[in-house]
């Protein structure tokens, strides 16, 4: 009491001991005044600490007996909570809740939503709390007791100071007990892990197959998203009047929505995918080691994708085309708006894959495991694809191990130079602006040479932009030669109608600029002197650089990559608008007769190129 | 003091309050009588907790005044460790330690070792400690005091209920005052991120160099290297001394000593490299986008490296050479105990480069900066390549957000088919496991067909192998039909003269086998059926696949890749060995004339390949 009542006035918070017995509860008028004490006591803002009254207390070894009414401190938290019809009861433990067994084994797995059918038979407890009765044991009966009677309870651990006001704003932490628990969950919650293990297995059996199979299976899939066509648009349109009741953004409930003819497309889509030229296996290299020995590095599936996805319901299909044609395993988490159209897409394809394969090929993850529980799965997943906003790209890239392709920036700049041809600058600058501002490859910065500040072009471009709707701001030389509001940032995406426009000596200027304040996404030079565009084709350090084109044409479809998994700002692996080349590996072969080192004496190495033959 | 008290009981630990004044101070024999007292306690396990005697005090506002002798917490336990001869003062505080600003400042940077004549006068201090008198000034001044007069002081976080822990294992935490500490540290450290962004910045212009110009200057390194000879020879057997004297392992030795020839071996390797052809800016696919619009997608350095490498001094030199070829900036960061080899090579190499790119192209930590500081520098290093242990290559895997180019694990297999020709199965069985057993790509596990576990084939390797010192161990039916010791995990990498044999039914069984316990670094099948061979080249899914040749070929420079940088079991970017490739990336570059996109209105797509054209 002594420490719960220096903590609390460290707060600021008074605290009142109040010890109680057995006997105490057994008399009516002592349970009528309890809950008006209570009252009082938190009307007045001081917090009530209950405690068996020790001294008093007749009870004895065993404590827990039939004659009691509580007999530790669970049992008389879960009585209290029942006597003063609390809205929820918190047990903090050493733990972080319930596991399905010993806590110490790494093979116990937290258990999120207590379902007494189900788990009652399951759980080995481990041991006993070290401080006090009780433990796990004395938890469980206590919470499955008073969420029966209505009163949920949250056992989670005591050590985290936070825990109890995450508990409070509805965060998934601990052991939830709730007497409709039952109700909610699916009788078998699938992991997470094991169906990355089982989408690994079945992209082996899928990547051993002839390339004709795996050319079939796709179409065998295209025809059946069209023969389930009524199917699929009567869940989606399920989804769709869900999102309209429940007040979604009208943006959110388009992008939601499978358009008439969209099933068709999607199922054309995969056919043209499934016709591509089969991009597992392809000798990428061939080199002769020594005689008889020769080497080939070929490409190869990288293993299992996680696809992290926002509403849109049609890029399940579109990237379970480029997975499967890539050999890759699966793993899918869309929206939960989606969640209907998602499973009969899900249903239709995987049905669609031969048992050879297996339908677990890819795994639509529908129970509750959340983004960061799936994040942390870095030994059975490779990579990590998120679609979606850049908010989703950047929470994921700073909270998991595995590796994650995305852009979650998308700062492209446009420099005209003094040579360039002014009626094509004003066309591309318009384009990139106005074509879909809310792309990343939208321009955010327009860059003027300084010899064309004092020319008309750089009023008309000013008048064209306005009149478009768009909001101009300038870095400090264009907003006090142009008067327009100063740009809070160079690094800065609108994602909107509005851009940034400033004044540069010359095209090492722009590069500088560029490469300081940009996101490295696209970013392009209107010239007509090619020295200076060659300068800056290969001194921005950009995933793209172009050349009097519009930075709009940065995209997958348009680079002819067919479908598009996103587009990479990462350095490393694939960069850029990736198609099925960024969900590829390589693998090395190597074909002996019977080869050995043997300190490098035993064979003499040719290292002849044969990639060429 | 009663949460001091409640918390020691928790603990089983008594604890003793004095409460002392000025006064107390003035008092000789109060003094020598401290000692005794504080010493008594502490051989009854008691901790003494000092406070000032508050009702007793007749200290007033302004608390700090030239009569006082301690007038706060800190000044009090500096004078405390004066008298009691403390062997070290931790102060702990609310903030990680000293900053060279205020710690809510993001540009304010933790200071590791305070040194008078560097920070007092650089430091900004923030506001007071929200808990009591003093603050962050009061602590500093306390510990200067202490220092100068001989007792180490740590100021660190009391938040972090291991902190004291840390400290009294020598970790590196918090801020450190001792009175030696300007003669420890360079009189100016440069930061880590500094040389990153310093390395990135020339990288950029390197890149920007002719390609012959770039040839050009590691021609010069070379040069340089053969010409300060006997000056890196003198440093190198400096190092070399230290190591012997102080007793480090004959093989780290060994590791350390640059050979006789050494420095022009690795200047020939230097002018190798140099006559490459150049990797920066090949043209690995070229697409026609629309008439006029054309696409190239071209190799391009990563950025900036950073290699953390043990102690070969020539892994400098090798990596230097890769770095520079492949236009990259890099960061080194080598064992202490090559401290001075690699000083005079970095000097060497450094200084042959060119103004026109700058010396910082290549950044040697040398300071006190340590590995987990540089391992979260994720947003100016691209790529971390640990050159070591694969203790270090594990433990900087799993610390950092930075992509990991290497391996951990690398546990190989060899199956021996029954259609094997077993005189090569022998070879090649004997070569990969006794070649060089401490090798990555040497053989843990040898499968063998159940078809010759009764054969005397598998008699006589067992012979052979236990005839080379190879201690073998078995699975659970080689074990059993061998009479050999049963290993403990399949998933075991020996790195020594041992490994584990077992029986499997047939090829898929070894497939299976290799994918679930092989780390996919090297495996090779010894099979003279090709259907068989086949199906094991393809579905084995590891960086490496071998037919009919010892594993020990998997090997950068066995491969013909020029210089290695190391093998990556990794499935993203690159796999297996590594050579310059692995240390490019690629850029999107459009060439156009004026193009625009229009809602794909503008252009009519023709996406015709020119690559091969």
């Amino acid at each position: 009491m002594a420490i719960y009542d220096s903590l609390f006035s460290q707060l600021d918070v008074t605290s009142a001991q109040l010890l109680v017995t057995d006997n105490d509860f057994r008399d009516r008028d002592f349970r009528k005044q309890l809950t008006e004490t209570v009252k009082s006591l938190l009307a007045l803002k001081v917090i009530p600490v209950f405690n068996e009254n020790d001294a008093v207390s007749t009870r004895k070894a065993p404590y827990e007996d039939s004659s009691g009414i509580f007999w530790d401190n669970d049992s008389l938290s879960a009585l209290l909570a029942l006597e003063l019809k609390a809205d929820l009861l918190v047990l903090l433990s050493d733990v972080e809740g319930l596991y399905s067994g010993p806590p110490s084994d790494p093979e116990s797995k937290l258990i999120h939503t207590y379902i007494k059918e189900k788990h009652q038979n399951e759980i080995t407890f481990g041991d006993k709390s070290r401080v006090g009765r009780g433990g796990m044991t004395a938890k469980v009966k206590a919470s499955v007791h008073a969420a029966e009677a209505g009163i949920p309870v949250i056992i989670t651990s005591g050590y985290a100071a936070e825990n109890i006001i995450k508990v409070l704003q509805g965060q998934r932490i601990g052991t939830l007990f709730h007497k409709d628990a039952h109700k909610w969950a699916p009788v078998k919650e699938v992991d997470a892990r094991e169906m990355a293990v089982a989408a690994r297995d079945c992209s082996r059996r899928l990547q051993a197959l002839p390339s004709e199979e795996r050319k079939q299976i796709m179409l065998n899939i295209a025809d059946a998203l069209e023969a389930n066509e009524k199917e699929i648009r009567t869940e989606n349109e399920a989804d769709v009047a869900a999102a309209q009741e429940a007040g979604y953004e009208k943006s959110l409930v388009a992008r939601l929505f499978l358009k008439p003819g969209k099933i068709t497309s999607l199922a054309n889509n995969m056919r043209t995918i499934a016709n591509m030229d089969d991009p597992i296996g392809r000798v990428l290299k061939r080199t002769e080691l020594a005689d008889g020995l020769i080497l080939e590095k070929i490409s190869s599936p990288i293993g299992v994708l996680l696809i992290v996805f926002e509403s849109r319901p049609d890029a399940l299909v579109q990237i379970a085309s480029l997975a499967i044609r890539s050999g890759n395993g699966l793993l899918l988490k869309g929206g939960k708006e989606a969640k209907r159209s998602n499973a009969i897409l899900h249903k239709v394809i995987t049905e669609a894959i031969p048992d050879t394969v297996g339908g677990k090929l890819i795994g639509l993850v529908t129970t509750r495991a959340e983004i960061p529980e799936l994040l942390k799965l870095d030994d059975v997943i490779d990579l990590v694809i998120p679609r979606g906003s850049n908010q989703l790209v950047s929470q994921i890239k700073s909270s998991t191990k595995i590796p994650v392709l995305g852009h979650a920036d998308g700062i492209c700049h446009v420099y005209i130079d003094k040579s360039a041809n002014l009626e094509m600058a004003r066309r591309i600058v318009l384009d990139a602006k106005i074509d879909y501002p809310a792309g990343c490859n939208a321009m955010e910065t327009l860059l003027v040479h300084k010899d064309l500040a004092d020319k008309n072009w750089l009023n008309d471009i000013i008048v064209d932009l306005r009149t478009e709707g768009v909001t101009l701001y300038g870095g400090p030389k264009a907003s006090s030669l142009l008067n327009i509001p100063q740009a809070r940032s160079f690094h800065h995406e609108y994602s909107s109608l509005a851009c940034t426009i400033e004044i540069v000596d010359d095209v090492y200027a722009a590069i500088d600029h560029i490469n300081l304040y940009g996101s490295a996404h696209t970013d392009s030079i209107v010239a007509e002197d090619h020295e200076v565009a060659d300068a800056f084709l290969r001194q921005v350090d950009s995933a793209a650089v172009f050349h009097n084109a519009s930075t709009r044409f940065s995209d997958g479809a348009r680079f002819g990559l067919g479908a598009e998994v996103g587009i990479s700002t990462s350095r490393i692996h694939a960069r850029g608008p990736v198609g099925v080349d960024g969900l590829l590996t390589t693998r090395w072969i190597l074909k002996g007769s019977g080869q050995i080192v043997d300190g490098d004496k035993a064979v003499s190495y040719t290292h002849r190129d044969l990639t060429a033959t």
